[in-house]
């Protein structure tokens, strides 16, 4: 057991509201008002957790820096000057207590320079904060004459390495481009800066009675310029699908400066002039330019959602049953079906002191499900989750459903799945971190094979599965007592070689960034990945933007 | 009034079906059953019409044919039988009479060489139609080598003569790939061949209780792997979004006979390992490869549709308003927004005999709104739509509405709206179509300007205005006596500046093609444009891809 802090008592209390006294059976509530809902996360992403994971990505001694210049005075008094082209509207960062342009203490580089995982450090000494698109061409374009590395970096709340520098590479930090400079209600339409933390948007698209079409556990800390590098899916995609189908333009700047227009503050949605070059930089985790403005579609809310929480017994099998009934029957008012097995929900028990079990009986998967409830539905007997749940239930006798019964209980739900990511990293001393799509015929396969494999190791270590099951996108952990290298050794290539052999992808949301980029080949196939480093050397020739990451031009150090 | 066809009567007799007798108010209905509804086209896009178009845009008195190698008799049997590697399973065409891999007959060339709108005629000697990506990449290899062009063309609907060659380009027609070759309907997921048409795709997943994520009037003719490369957005654009959010996978032969496996076949919606490239070429307009295989996302059907049919007086503000409201009030319910204005709905009182005025008086606009009913509908008093039209009817006194008692009544409201095209045709001599993207803002001053500016030039012309409202996509269709050209001179270059200057796109959804290609540096910018250069000298060295088209190579002849 961990030890007791004051984020445990909290989320212990607040669950023991929902779930004492616990009852097996299904459970009805009203529903709840026109919003989203608020989801508080108690533990922000960005705090480190009591324990240190083992940093066995120190990756200085195996990386070749290449020939990149190296950081003079001279270039810090130029940049500096360069990056202070600041706005008086930028609102002051939550995240740096400086509101400084140009950083180079070694005190508050450090944050810059690791990621939250804690796995990779960098060695910058400078870190540039600039507040707009000209101040970004400007430092851009002085960093491509002087062939000066630089790592773009957002919320740094990454899991691939790919947020940090790897040597000296200056650190370009958006965290001051933090403005939302636009909504248009009648266009359902939101432009905002890069640095805008995902929460705020959020937050700020709902009270206008609208849905941002993204969504994820890291959205206090997380940004949005980052989570377009990165093509972050989370748990909206079931509903709203991919970035690329709901981003309606980006302002972009390229290595040597040029700051590209693509579509970026504009009010419509279709455009068929041309190559549709913003899809190119979503998903490029800051390797072809730096996104610096980003124009969204987002969604009227819903008049009202409701979420249950359900426990099914039996296999993974009967997930599948349940995921592809709630498809067919709730249809478009499905908005969230995720999934955690048994072994996450102990991750509750053993690390949220006094938690009680939300069912009677410990169950094999649980699942959240949210649904909107439709305009009929103040006229019907029932809402449309309502409706189904009872047809469920019937039919399946051992499953056992919470209905929320207001937003505080629907909210505490969605702590039950967001709040893993943060336990599994109390779990610990070594975690691994698995981020894999699969098509669902074979989708817990892996969790079960993963588990035989630790066995036949002899290797003490755990197995904690969740994820946007609806997607195939399943989050796979790790923790156990035996070194990390140990753990390593034993489920790598091997763990990714059968996800390929299986059809599914080595990085379904997180991206492939230091950690993955030996993968990049065999995911991708060597055609595939000539053509990406053909494109790379149009958009960045001289290779400034990101070095080491997604290209194999730095092995990982294990 | 144009001559009695066939074809008039049968449209006439099917309306007077559903509006006769007319009557003003509200009108209720069964819902209908789970389908997203069978719509025939009466008027398939494919034929020519009655009247001619006059044919302005003989394009070879002004382009440069640049220094591609001239087919010779050796080049025609070395690529007969690359692309004769046929597969006995593709399913004979119903496009050609003729099974042919190797056309070059003038007769039977003569459909390949001519654009749907009859505008564009290229001089073709050799169209090839290979069944499987092996035969594509042979073909594309030779050709690269001998510095040959090729025109890639699917079903050839395209509207700015992106789909026929200029010169003598060999056409490379994917009509022999029409395989549907996979749904796995546990994952949602489609896989076909390029040469499929759409309304065969749409029509295999309804019958598995699925909705394809496009429509448009041209389904019965236009093609997959031509929907893919224009970037089609059509009329469930407002329910599941672009292309870019719902191909999943596509397999794309490059220029050199290069096979590019970017994700088809596959059962999985994530993957971030490296760019998404498979961006890059959907709306490419065959410039950049050849795409031969998608696999798309389909969406569970929902559990019933219904769709209305209102009459709207006042100005375009009232439509803005009924939008917004459909918008929040239908949230995830609302599938089509469609707009015709009373000039639209006049050409159904000139060209289709016996028509009768769906309501007792004229309105401004004519909306059809359709909607999924819900799964709580069977239980409510009223459906979502009939909820929010007696709403919307109590405070719009002037507006009628009725709603579709059954399937056949709806597919009739989307006749009214999918026929306009083809009545637009008929409406000649002289026909200019725009197909522009405007906020909402300044979406119907567009029209009244052109109206106001075709007076004041004292020109005898129509303009008859419809489109996808929701998407902010406006079809703007100029009709009169006088000659094209007359009436060409009068409002371009003019038009499309007033849209660029008001926020809007010249090309919403049809393309650049070559129609359009003197308009792509205005709209993109030169920097953008260079950038595109770039790309397609990376994917296509020798150019040999679609030439003339999009860039401006070759400048339209006027």
């Amino acid at each position: 057991m961990a030890t007791v802090s004051l984020r445990d008592l909290l989320f212990s209390s607040l669950l023991s509201k929902v779930f004492l006294p616990p009852r097996a059976g299904i459970y009805f509530g009203p529903i709840r008002s026109r919003s989203i809902g608020y989801r508080r996360n108690f533990f922000p992403l960005k705090s480190c957790g009591e324990r240190k994971l083992s940093t066995t990505h120190s990756s200085e001694a195996k990386c070749w820096r290449g020939d990149y210049a190296q950081l003079e005075k001279a270039d810090i008094e130029a940049l500096a000057k360069l990056a202070d082209v600041s706005k008086p509207t930028a609102l002051p960062s939550k995240r740096s207590e400086t509101s400084s342009v140009c950083i180079t203490s070694a005190d508050q580089l450090r944050s810059y320079n690791t990621d939250w995982t804690g796995q990779f450090h960098g060695n910058s000494q400078l870190c540039l904060r600039p507040s707009n698109a000209e101040a970004v061409a400007a430092i851009l374009s002085y960093c491509n004459q002087k062939k000066l590395a630089v790592t773009p970096q957002g919320g740094n709340t990454g899991l691939v390495g790919g947020s940090v520098p790897v040597f000296d590479e200056i650190i370009l930090s958006m965290s001051r481009m933090n403005r939302i400079l636009e909504m248009d209600e009648e266009h359902g339409i939101v432009t905002v800066e890069a640095g805008v933390p995902l929460s705020r948007v959020d937050s700020f698209c709902r009270e206008r009675g609208f849905s941002f079409p993204l969504d994820l556990g890291a959205k206090d800390s997380c940004q949005i310029g980052g989570n377009l590098a990165t093509n972050a899916g989370g748990s909206r995609y079931i509903r709203y699908g991919s970035l690329h189908g709901t981003v309606l333009g980006l302002e972009v700047v390229l290595a040597d400066g040029t700051v590209l227009d693509l579509g970026s503050g504009k009010r419509i949605r279709k455009d068929n002039t041309g190559y549709d070059l913003k899809h190119l930089f979503i998903g490029s985790e800051g390797t072809l330019g730096v996104i610096t403005k980003a124009t969204f579609a987002c969604y009227p809310a819903p008049l009202g959602t409701q979420a249950a929480f359900v426990g099914i017994t039996g296999d993974f099998a009967r997930v599948r049953h349940w995921l592809l009934d709630a498809r067919r029957d709730l249809a478009e008012h499905l908005r969230a079906f995720e999934v955690m097995d048994a072994e996450a929900m102990m991750l509750h028990r053993s690390y949220s002191r006094g938690f009680r079990d939300p069912f009677r009986e410990p169950h094999s998967f649980y699942i959240l499900i949210e649904t909107s409830t439709g305009i009929t539905a103040e006229r019907a007997a029932s809402t449309p989750l309502e409706t189904w749940l009872e047809k469920m239930i019937r039919s399946h006798e051992r499953s056992d459903v919470i209905i929320a019964q207001d937003l505080t209980q629907s909210a505490q739900f969605w702590q039950l799945r967001e709040s893993l990511p943060e336990m599994v990293r109390q779990s610990g001393p070594s975690v691994l971190k698995y981020d894999l799509s699969l098509p669902l015929t074979v989708f817990y396969d892996i969790v079960e094979v993963t588990r035989e494999r630790l066995r036949q190791e002899a290797l003490d270590a755990h197995v904690y599965a969740w994820g946007h099951v609806a997607d195939g996108n399943l989050h796979l952990n790790i923790s156990g007592t035996a070194p990390k290298a140990i753990l390593h050794a034993a489920l790598e290539p091997w763990l990714y070689e059968w996800t390929l052999q299986h059809g599914g992808s080595c990085s379904a949301e997180h991206g492939i960034g230091l950690l993955k980029s030996h993968l990049l080949a065999r995911s991708k196939g060597t055609v595939t990945l000539g053509i990406m480093e053909r494109l790379k050397a149009v958009m960045d020739p001289n290779g400034i933007l990101n070095p080491y990451k997604l290209f194999k031009t730095c092995s990982r150090a294990e």
